[in-house]
C-alpha cells in the first residue's frame, strides 16, 4: 500500500467514524425521548409474506424474556403448521388454540364461519382479562373483522380494556381503519415478488 | 325473526357460497402450478417492523417441521434478544451465531465493523455448505451491503452454490437491487405507523 492510499483510507475512516458519532447523538436523543413503558397493540397487514410470521418471531422474543403467550388462530389451514408443532412442546408457557376451520373458500359457509369466529373471540377474550399473559397473538383476527364475523367496534371495546402492560398483535390482510386509529405500531407488509407466482409451492418451514 | 329476513339471510348465505365456491376454483388451480418444491431466497426489507421477527417466526416453522436451523446475527445489539435467550435452549437444533457489535452509529468504527462482516460471512458460509440445515437466517446481512462491508457479488455467488433444499432469509433496510434480483421471495415491511415515534420505549417481548 502506498503512503497515498493508506492516508485515503485513513481519511474515509475518520469521515465514517465523526459521521456516526453525528447519528449517535440524534439516535440517543430519540432513545432518551421514547421512554414510556406499556403495553401495545401492533397490526401486521399487507398482502405480502411475513405477517404471521412475525407475530411468532414476537412470541419467541417474549419466551425468551420469560412472559407468558396466548395465541388465538381464527384460520386454520387443513396442515398443521410448523410454529402449532413446535410450540406445542411448550404448554406451560404458551396457550395456544386454533379454533377457525380453514380459509372462506374452503368452508363455503358463512354461518359456521361466523360461530367459529365468536368462538375464536371468546378465547381472545379471556387472554384479554389475564394479566399473567404478557403477549397475545390473535393470527388472521383481520380477515374475520374485514368479513364482519366479528363486530369491529366490540373487539376495540376488549382490546382497549385489557390489563396495562399486555401486548396483543394482530394479523392479516385487510386491517380496518378503525383498528389501525387505535394500534401503536402498524406495518404494511408489501409483495416486491413472491415464490408462489413463480411456480414454487407453498413449502414446510417457510410458508406454513 | 320475520319470514322475509330469514329469506334474506339464507339467500346471502348462498351468494357468499358460490363466490367462495368459484374463489376455490381460482386458487386451487394456481396451487395445482405451483409444485416445485426447492430451497428458495427470501428477502425481508424496507423501514417497518417484522423484518427479522419474521425470520424468527420462520425458524420456529422449521424446527416445528423437525429441520435444522442455522442463524448469522451481522449486528448485535447491547442487550441480550429475547430470540437469541430463547432459541440458545435449543443447541442441537439451532446453531446461534451473533458475530456483529453493534450498530454502525455505536460502533464508530469501520475497520473494526469490516472485520466482523467479515468473520460473520465466514460462518454463514459454513451454514452454506451444509446439507443437513434446512433454514438459514442471515439478521440484517444487508445492512453490511448498504454500507460495502461485504462485496455484493462474491455474497451472492456463495448463496447460488447452496444445497439445493436450503432455505435462505435475509433481512435487514436496504436490499441491494443484485439481491432482489436473484431472491423468490421479498417483502418490503413499510411503516404505517410506529409507537417510538409515540414515545414509547422499545420493549422487551415486542421489539428485542
Amino acid at each position: 500500500m502506498t503512503e497515498q492510499n493508506s492516508n485515503d483510507i485513513d481519511a474515509l475512516n475518520e469521515r465514517h467514524r465523526l459521521r456516526m458519532e453525528r447519528k449517535k447523538a440524534i439516535i440517543d436523543a430519540k432513545i432518551a425521548a421514547a421512554d414510556k413503558q406499556i403495553g401495545i397493540i401492533i397490526v401486521n397487514t399487507g398482502n405480502g409474506k411475513g405477517k404471521s410470521s412475525s407475530a411468532f418471531g414476537m412470541v419467541i422474543r417474549a419466551m425468551g424474556h420469560g412472559m407468558k403467550v396466548g395465541v388465538v388462530q381464527f384460520i386454520k389451514g387443513a396442515m398443521q403448521t410448523g410454529e402449532e408443532l413446535f410450540l406445542g412442546r411448550f404448554p406451560e408457557e404458551v396457550s395456544f388454540h386454533s379454533v377457525g376451520e380453514g380459509y372462506t373458500w374452503e368452508t363455503q359457509n358463512r354461518e359456521r364461519d361466523i360461530e367459529k369466529a365468536q368462538l375464536a373471540w371468546e378465547q381472545a377474550k379471556r387472554f384479554l382479562a389475564d394479566p399473567e399473559i404478557g403477549l397475545v397473538v390473535f393470527d388472521e383476527l383481520n380477515i374475520a373483522l374485514k368479513y364482519r364475523y366479528l363486530d369491529t367496534d366490540a373487539v376495540i371495546s376488549d382490546l382497549l380494556a385489557r390489563p396495562s402492560m399486555q401486548h396483543v398483535v394482530i394479523t392479516g390482510r385487510g386491517a380496518p381503519p378503525e383498528l389501525i386509529a387505535i394500534a401503536d405500531t402498524v406495518t404494511e407488509m408489501d409483495v416486491v415478488k413472491h415464490a408462489f407466482k413463480a411456480g414454487i409451492s407453498a413449502q414446510a418451514g417457510t410458508e406454513w
